[in-house]
């Protein structure tokens, strides 16, 4: 028999990363610009991450956490401050060097001259070093503290091999800073906010997500301690969907962080930074997409349900976009997870073939169709994106309408339990170095871009260990996962002892 | 008598400009960068922009627009398209040049020669050409128009003389770009957003504002048309509170937007764009504050209830704090404008007249007072910011709570009339040149930053006059107002013949 036809070419089985690009483009998610390693985000890209924002802004709010906005340019010299941190970002900078065009005498515009910066600034990739400058003057005494602010902001990092949502020179996201009167705060203001990723990913993306800390080698630079959450996406790579970072009094030294403290001494305040990107979207897709486009978790798609009107002949036509309006309505007084459904009406008059596919390949919920004679039944006709795309269930209209908050939250379950299926499927413990490299390396030869998953293996906490693996197999330490009772054993790179099994895996 | 003690020192009599900074400094909304014209938005600032941000987002969505996000970084050759475009805003652009930086040999960093970009990038100071360059590949038929899209974004403009919030080289705001199919809708489109623009400043702002079409002299470089809202201010002068561009075929034929007609020709799109920036925090500081500082309308203050408990015993401490979550929960489950009323708690311990002076300072609408007494009595003080600072009134706890939605209504609706009273009272028909300048010279030496207002006078719609009122006066037209049936007359520097008299002030 041969394959079905998909709405994506090529499928995930054929090509992982082409098929990424393409349901990219196939959704109407974003587009590369002429600007290089910069995306456009169109709408329907756009208005995930709108609920993205919206959601996390209100977990952000309820523990504590304020809005400000800082400069999104930063001297040279405040980059300068902290050693790591300058290794880290230094490389990958958009500079700017002068303040003024002017005409370059061949019907083009060139720097001016005369308007060159005495000092160079950079377009932040990160911004503990403007915000510690600020934090520096705002805090006295241990009575401004703790400070819990956020910053919605884009920023620049220069890449080499951009990848729309994955990998790309100016990306949006959003950056925590906070400063503490003491380590033990700091600490856990790091760990809950590690615990907020970690929750926002398996509510809202219906993706599980494991959580530890990041190897020395992979740690932010500055950081003390990076924490993070690791998905498994259906290549079975691991990407890094979120991170936390307790930086000690690093930033707070190198900015000048200063409060008198209870026992009227100066103490350096401790701080911490954490973020979560445009990215996500990225992991939304290679978590959830099929062979037709991507699959939206409800509690995160711009529409959950859209409705898709009938209209073969002129004169029921009225009747029937009166009935849509009428259903919208109803749908819209409904609520699922708080909040009133969201609907789309799509009244372009194009082929209904078309528009629903368009629809599928967007990955909306709940596909919803009324024609004529469904007005005559008082019924109509619901599709589910997580179901056959042929499939459809003819449902009263009334009989819908109270269903579709558990339909929605029945398709939100479904997508996470197959994530985390996936992920358990090929999350496989590994006690020799042989098993290891066969794990790591493709087998198939069919099937290059897929991958063999998650590998937990004891490991002696060494950088040349995680080199190896890393120049051999391309493989890196994704966290050292926090369990309360970790099984201690021996390297099974070199025999040594080891506290607890690490996660290793191929990541983007 | 001598004159009370003001909370804002100088008072707005005494140094208007110099009065502003000190109630942004006092108020706690922002504060300078050490990055030259660059403003650290603080959060009570940040909290009145989210507020303007979610209600016009509503506002943008309702009238069929969503929004998307493009590159901040534009080529020179994309700026370079449209004439009039480049010589307006390449004068005053962050240009970047280089993608790295490199160790400078003497423990500092500088711009890596090796990584000079061919191109260089200009920060966007606005998005007309990057998203013109977009446009041209969505659009190739009718049937992909019209667009409506918006940007919520950060900008640049090089700024010679930043003021926080006014003029900043960096700042927030939103761009609509819209692309259609006939001039009409393009106009019908440029209109609708003014009014937006208009209802908005009314209805939540609490400001009253002209509405009318600037002259060619202070037209966005490169529309056909600029409409704009002018606010009065304290001090007089006009703000320029937002625009809402008619872009005509200008931007589309620069950038190739062009699409296959209904009648299967080939044509260029008519474009319109339309914005309101972090500048609209400055207007309404400088609109509603008073020698005490900020007043914020109820339907933008970030808190418009600050409940402060009063404990002087700690054995009434706990029971006080108790009432007080209670009455706030209490308010939370009222609706103020359609929305929850939101309630601040300030639990620190400091002084009550200082927690109370920080708070006018502030703005918030409403104070509430709560001590062990009150509790006894099942009272509350409540102090509104548009009365005496030491006024108080007793009211029970349950009126209170009843009464909150209405005694925030009452204040909106305080602050909009008075700013209203304020604009009449200035604006003033002139019907010769003598008057008009004797109208806008400073008569009372004691009062230099206190202006005359807004003058309506006849003008013969020539760009000398208009040059010329500006270097003698530093008066410009802030518009042409659009009225249904505007009186003809005679231009009063000229005597030539005049369609209607228009708006000429002193502006920030």
């Amino acid at each position: 028999m041969s394959q079905p036809a998909t709405a994506i070419t090529p499928r995930r089985d054929e090509d992982f990363p082409e098929w990424y690009q393409q349901v990219v483009r196939a959704a109407d998610l974003a587009e590369n610009s002429d600007v290089r390693g910069c995306m456009v985000i169109k709408p329907w890209g756009y208005g995930i991450w709108e609920n993205m924002q919206r959601v996390l802004d209100g977990m952000f709010k309820a523990t504590g956490h304020r809005n400000a906005y800082f400069p999104m340019f930063i001297p040279l010299s405040y980059l300068a401050k902290e050693a790591e941190h300058v290794e880290g970002f230094a490389k990958e900078c958009a500079v700017v060097t002068h303040h003024r065009l002017e005409a370059d005498g061949q019907g083009g515009l060139r720097p001016a001259p005369s308007a060159e910066l005495t000092e160079p600034l950079v377009v932040r990739p990160t911004s503990e070093t403007i915000i510690g400058a600020t934090y520096a003057k705002w805090v006295q005494s241990y009575r401004d503290l703790p400070i819990l602010i956020n910053q919605w902001a884009n920023v620049v990092r220069w890449e080499m091999r951009p990848r729309v949502f994955l990998r790309t020179a100016e990306f949006l996201w959003q950056e925590g800073h906070t400063a503490h009167e003491t380590e033990q705060e700091a600490r856990e203001e790091t760990l809950q906010m590690l615990r907020v990723y970690e929750t926002f990913a398996r509510e809202y993306l219906a993706i599980p997500v494991y959580v530890g800390e990041k190897s020395e080698g992979e740690r932010f630079p500055g950081a003390v301690q990076t924490l993070c959450i690791e998905a498994m996406v259906q290549d079975r790579k691991a990407i890094q969907a979120g991170t936390s970072h307790f930086l000690g009094q690093n930033f707070a030294k190198a900015s000048g962080i200063e409060f008198v403290s209870r026992t009227n001494t100066r103490e350096f305040a401790w701080t911490t930074s954490w973020g979560v990107s445009t990215r996500l979207i990225g992991t939304l897709i290679m978590a959830h997409g099929d062979d037709d486009g991507i699959q939206l978790p409800p509690r995160i798609a711009p529409a959950q349900v859209v409705i898709l009107p009938v209209t073969p002949k002129p004169e029921t036509r009225d009747a029937v976009l009166k009935a849509v309006e009428q259903l919208a309505a109803a749908l819209r007084a409904q609520t699922f997870g708080g909040e009133p459904v969201r609907v789309e009406i799509d009244r372009r008059d194009i082929g209904g073939g078309t528009k629903n596919w368009e629809w599928i390949k967007k990955g909306v919920p709940l596909r919803v169709e009324i024609g004529p004679r469904d007005l005559e039944k008082g019924s109509v006709a619901v599709s589910r994106r997580d179901r056959g795309v042929k499939e459809k269930e003819f449902l009263t209209t009334d009989a819908f309408v109270s269903g579709v908050s558990g339909m929605l939250e029945s398709i939100q379950a479904g997508l996470l339990a197959r994530a985390t299926a996936l992920r358990d499927a090929h999350t496989v413990v590994l006690n020799t170095r042989e098993e290891f490299y066969r794990f790591f390396t493709p087998s198939n030869p069919d099937r290059p871009e897929i991958h063999g998953g998650f590998a937990l293996a004891h490991w002696n906490g060494s950088r040349e260990v995680e080199e190896q693996v890393k120049a051999d197999l391309k493989v890196t330490i994704r966290c050292i996962p926090m369990e309360d009772s970790p099984e201690p054993g021996r390297c099974i790179f070199t025999g040594d002892p080891s506290p607890r099994r690490v996660i290793f895996a191929k990541s983007y």
